[in-house]
């Protein structure tokens, strides 16, 4: 709750960056921070990216700043001349620039600790705007800024999502909690995978109108996208336990809609579903893959502490490497082609015992856009799970859209018939 | 070239709508605007997405059309209460709303074609700006319109892709055509591999000054990210050829300051130009990876056609798959640690042995969060490339950030050592 200050409600986010622009790079940024201001109960009203010229941010800013009473500014806090932020907000604030020289050293001994000279340009990320509060980077050089301006307040953030998010979350978010009026957004994730979101959509949308009927509604948002749907719930309430306990009573629902397709109830990604069952059985895992060619093991490894249960890979790109590594027979690869269940089967097996690992998996398939053919058109991807125990299991999809797109969908049906052959052996 | 008006070369876009703000769904209209914008020689200086909010609205639009030249607003001409587009536009500029019986009609009949009778909702999307152009929509129901204000534009157009790619193309961009000075905006993107953003600004920043000073002047933005720098540099003329020589030039002064360092020059992705070089010298790679775990795999792969140059890869998580599908001798690892430059070379070398390439490359190192000393802390990664030829290197590197960061760092460094390693042999 607010003490002295009246509440921060609504905000405005802008994006410094002419790069953003042009369509190469998108601002990712204002998507997290959305979230998290939703999670506070304050509202976005608007957001915008902005060309780096400085006149122009001046006048934006200070346009934004009297509409508006929280406006969040990234990117723009490099050391170089087009990094305008730091001025560009001064001069609408009307204050002055200093340069700090605790962030200046700072900033010297981070070069120094990596054995470079700071050069001299890196003194501009040391100049803070008068009457700002310095907000520490732990994982780049640019200190974020905090400024009171009468009731409202302008925040300066590091563009690098890495950066700027637990600059956010650390120094922002918890002065932002004693700010806000006090009505929370609670929101979980449900991950769904084997249903298209047509099919999906038919089914929930009965449990919509229910949830929209309680007290307090719980609002769903539905979202398609790397061969899996995530359901977005959210509820709002002063207690956040009456709102958590709404949204536990949709995640039943959907439970009870979805069944063995349901694979995470608590934001769990794929990936860490699979690490937390591998590691509960104390199973290691090894995975074969042609068309992935190094995803499943990429996206199973981006999990801190999957060295206990990713035993290794082999990219089995060529004919000649799955006979050479997996001892895939090169009779069943003439016979049946390169694309297909017996040859998936043998690099599951064959990944599993050359590298004595409790599961194996082996995805072989057509990524385009070359090399498909009548029966076996591009898009068509073969997976293989060999155990845990004895059981193999192999399935083929036909995955529709770009090279990406099938070699993306193809990691996660992967995993996703890891996880069923864990969860529900035969 | 502009008759009685003064020539547009500014514009902003507003995208109109609360679900745009959230994260769900994004605006990609202003993407395909700004690129036919630049074309026309029209710089996009700013771009927001507002939500359907009448007030905020009209003050957001009056602030834009005072700061630019052409404002583009899209979306909010639906049929709906939330529809506020026409209404706050017609407000912002002190200009009557009023119903066109003609358009009114043509949604009649629209509807009557396919058997349904016209909602009364839809008269609102028959209400006209005072003084505004209708722009036919041939898709949907809602059409666009023009409005001239003093000197200025300002043009609402439909929020579907679908009703709006072909209403710009057929009735905003011809009208536009004739109000622009008629110089054309020229793009080239440098990549630049193995310096700080701070190192390559400081070296950069005496060209600036000269491209500045030429004409047609070059303009240039740099972008660090994923362990490289990009720069994107842009000139414009009326004569395309013109801009495109002052971009050469540039182009050639950054090879002149860079030397080795220069990734690109034609905007290729690393990736691409490994798998260039690998093609042009009829070498197939082996890779590998450890920390990386298929990444470096799956980034060459990406690229479509890269089965001609990728044999395959090992993903050695384990000193056990390092020994067993790579024949790294244990006692190796076992004296030096398995992140140091023997292991790595044994790894390279073991690749290209048993996959028969005639380039191999092993990566090891520690991702983290954990598994760091003080020897070895989190970041230290081992890079080395095993031919072509008889040619071995190896580099220890150190890279900060987050396990995630990490990663891609290295994956990046490894790859630019392999494009070293065949660009610049021994």
């Amino acid at each position: 709750m607010s003490g002295q200050h009246p509440a921060i409600g609504r905000a405005e986010i802008i994006a410094v960056g002419t790069e953003m622009l042009g369509g190469g790079r998108t601002d990712t940024n204002s998507v997290f921070l959305t979230r998290h201001l939703e999670e506070l109960g304050i509202e976005v009203q608007a957001k915008s990216v902005v060309a780096d010229d400085f006149q122009l941010l001046e006048r934006i800013v200070a346009e934004a700043l009297a509409r508006t009473e929280l406006v969040l500014v990234t990117g723009g806090l490099g050391p170089t001349d087009d990094d305008v932020t730091r001025a560009a907000v001064a001069a609408a604030l009307g204050r002055p620039l200093d340069e700090d020289e605790a962030i200046v050293a700072a900033i010297r001994t981070r070069f120094v600790r990596r054995g470079y000279e700071m050069p001299s340009i890196n003194r501009r990320q040391g100049m803070v705007i008068g009457g700002a509060v310095v907000l520490p980077n732990a994982v780049g050089t640019a200190p974020g800024q905090w400024v009171e301006v009468d009731c409202k307040v302008i925040v300066l953030l590091p563009g690098p999502p890495r950066e700027l998010e637990p600059m956010f979350l650390q120094e922002v978010k918890p002065r932002l909690e004693t700010r806000v009026a006090g009505e929370q957004i609670v929101r979980r994730t449900v991950r769904l995978i084997g249903r298209t979101e047509s099919h999906a959509e038919e089914r929930l949308r009965p449990l919509y109108a229910a949830w929209r009927a309680q007290v307090p509604p719980v609002t769903a948002t539905i979202l398609a996208g790397r061969g899996q749907i995530e359901l977005h719930l959210a509820s709002r309430s002063i207690d956040p336990a009456v709102a958590r306990r709404a949204l536990a009573g949709a995640t039943a629902d959907v439970e009870q809609a979805f069944g063995r397709d349901v694979c995470s109830t608590d934001g769990r990604a794929l990936e860490e579903v699979v690490g937390d069952l591998l590691r509960e059985k104390s199973l290691r895992i090894a995975i074969a893959e042609s068309c992935t060619a190094g995803m499943i093991a990429a996206r199973l490894t981006a999990v801190p502490g999957s060295s206990a249960y990713v035993e290794g890979g082999v990219v089995a790109y060529s004919n000649q490497a799955k006979v050479a590594l997996l001892g895939v027979p090169l009779s069943v690869i003439e016979e049946h082609g390169a694309v297909s269940e017996p040859v998936a089967v043998a690099m599951a097996e064959g990944a599993r015992a050359v590298l004595g690992a409790g599961v194996g998996v082996g995805v072989t398939g057509i990524a385009g856009p070359g090399g498909g053919s009548e029966g076996k058109p591009v898009g068509t991807v073969v997976v293989a799970v060999a155990g845990p125990g004895p059981d193999v299991v192999a399935r083929t999809f036909l995955f529709p859209g770009t090279r990406q797109h099938v070699r993306v969908f193809s990691t996660t049906a992967a995993l996703d018939m890891v996880r069923r052959s864990i969860q529900f052996p035969a």
